[in-house]
C-alpha cells in the first residue's frame, strides 16, 4: 500500500485498457487444450446451475461431476477442492458480466448512449450479485482491499468511462464509487435478506440514481 | 439477523427517534456521579488529542495518564485495556458527530434547508471519519453488520429524514446508503492513503452528489 504525494489531484487509471480481468486463479487456463477448456466450462454451468437452483451449500464435487457427466476425479483434477471450485465459480460469472459490458450487445454493450449504458449495466450487476450472493459475501476481501481487487477495478473502469461522457462536469472517479456501492454485495444482501426488499426495487432505484447524477432520464 | 418476508416493500425505520446511540461499550455512563463523568471526558480528551498529533499506535494508557494529569491506575479503571479506551474513544467522536448534527446550530444542525444540512453533514462526517480514521478501520463491522451496527443506523436516519425532504419523489431508504457509501472509512482510507487524494477533493464530490440527487446548489 503505498501512499502517493497528497498534492497528486488524479489517481492513475486502475486499469491501462478495458480488458478481462480474472481473479488470478487460473492463470493456466490460456494454456488449456480446446477440448480441456470445454470440459472446464461445462463443469462451471453444472456447478452454477446447482447454486442457482439449490443454493452454494448444497454444491459438493460429486454433484457437480453428476450434473456435468464426467467422473468426480475430473473435478477433482480440475478444482483441486471445493473451496477452488465455488472461486472459480465467482471467476466465471463475472468474466461473463465482463463480457457482456466491454463486447455485449447493446444496451450493456457498446452502441448505446453512455446513460443508458450505465442503467444497463446496474441491472446486469445486480442481476449477478443476487445469483451468487451467498458466494460472493464469502469471498468479499478485507476494507483494505475492497477497492483494489481486480474484479472492482475494471467494474470502476467501465463505469467512470461512462459516467466521463454522461457527466463530463462531475468528479467521475469519484462519483463512481458512489454508484458503484449501491451494487456492493454486503449492502445487497441486507437490503433483501435483511430488509426484505424485492430485487426489482434495488433496479429501480439504480435508474432513478443513474437519472440523478446524469441529468437524464430513461 | 431476521429476514422479513419478501413481500414487505418497506423496512421498518431503522432508528424510531433522533437519540443519541451509543456503540454499546459505555451503559454504565448514565449512573456515572458528575465528577467521574468530567474525568471520563478528559480522560477521552487527552486520548484524542494524542490519536491526532501522533496516531493511535502511539497512544498507551501512560500517555493518556500523563496527558490527562491522572494516575495511570484511572485510566485502567476506566477503560480496563488499550482496547477500551480505543473503543470508547470511538464512540467518544460518534457521540460528538451525533449531538452535532441532531441538535446542534444549523447548518449541520435544526434550522437550516435540508440540502444544506446535508452538505454539511457530509463535511462534518469526512473529517470526523480522517481524523479517526484507523481507529474507525480497526473498527469495521464484519460485512454482513455493517448497516444495522447502532452509528450506522444514526447516521441513515439522519441522512434519509433531510432526504425526504429535499428530494421526495426518490427512493430515500436506498439512496440514503449511497449516500453514506461516499463516507465509508474504508473508501475514505482507499482514495486519501491508496490514490493520495486530499481531503478537499473528497468534501467537493460529497457537495457535488448532494447538488445532483437533491437538484439544488450550494
Amino acid at each position: 500500500m503505498s501512499a502517493a504525494p497528497p498534492s497528486a489531484p488524479t489517481p492513475p487509471e486502475p486499469v491501462d485498457s478495458p480488458q478481462l480481468v480474472q481473479l488470478g486463479l487460473d492463470a493456466d487456463e490460456p494454456c488449456l487444450r480446446a477440448d480441456a477448456a470445454r470440459n472446464r466450462a461445462r463443469l462451471l454451468e453444472a456447478a452454477a446451475g446447482l447454486v442457482a437452483a439449490h443454493g452454494a451449500d448444497a454444491v459438493t464435487m460429486e454433484e457437480v461431476a453428476a450434473a456435468a457427466g464426467v467422473g468426480k476425479g475430473t473435478v477433482f483434477r480440475r478444482f483441486g477442492d471445493r473451496t477452488g471450485l465455488l472461486m472459480a465459480l465467482l471467476d466465471h460469472g463475472e468474466k461473463k458480466l465482463q463480457a457482456a459490458f466491454l463486447s455485449g450487445p447493446p444496451p450493456l454493450g457498446p452502441g448505446a448512449p453512455p446513460a443508458e449504458r450505465l442503467r444497463a449495466f446496474g441491472r446486469a450487476a445486480l442481476h449477478r450479485t443476487v445469483e451468487d450472493l451467498e458466494l460472493q459475501l464469502a469471498a468479499q476481501p478485507d476494507p483494505g482491499r475492497r477497492f483494489t481487487v481486480p474484479p472492482y477495478r475494471v467494474r470502476h473502469h467501465h463505469v467512470a468511462m461512462l459516467l466521463r461522457q454522461a457527466a463530463p462536469d462531475a468528479d467521475c472517479e469519484l462519483l463512481t464509487h458512489t454508484l458503484l456501492a449501491q451494487l456492493d454485495p454486503a449492502l445487497v444482501h441486507h437490503l433483501i435478506h435483511q430488509c426484505g426488499m424485492p430485487r426489482q426495487r434495488l433496479e429501480d432505484a439504480w435508474t432513478d440514481l443513474v437519472d440523478r447524477v446524469t441529468g437524464t432520464t430513461a
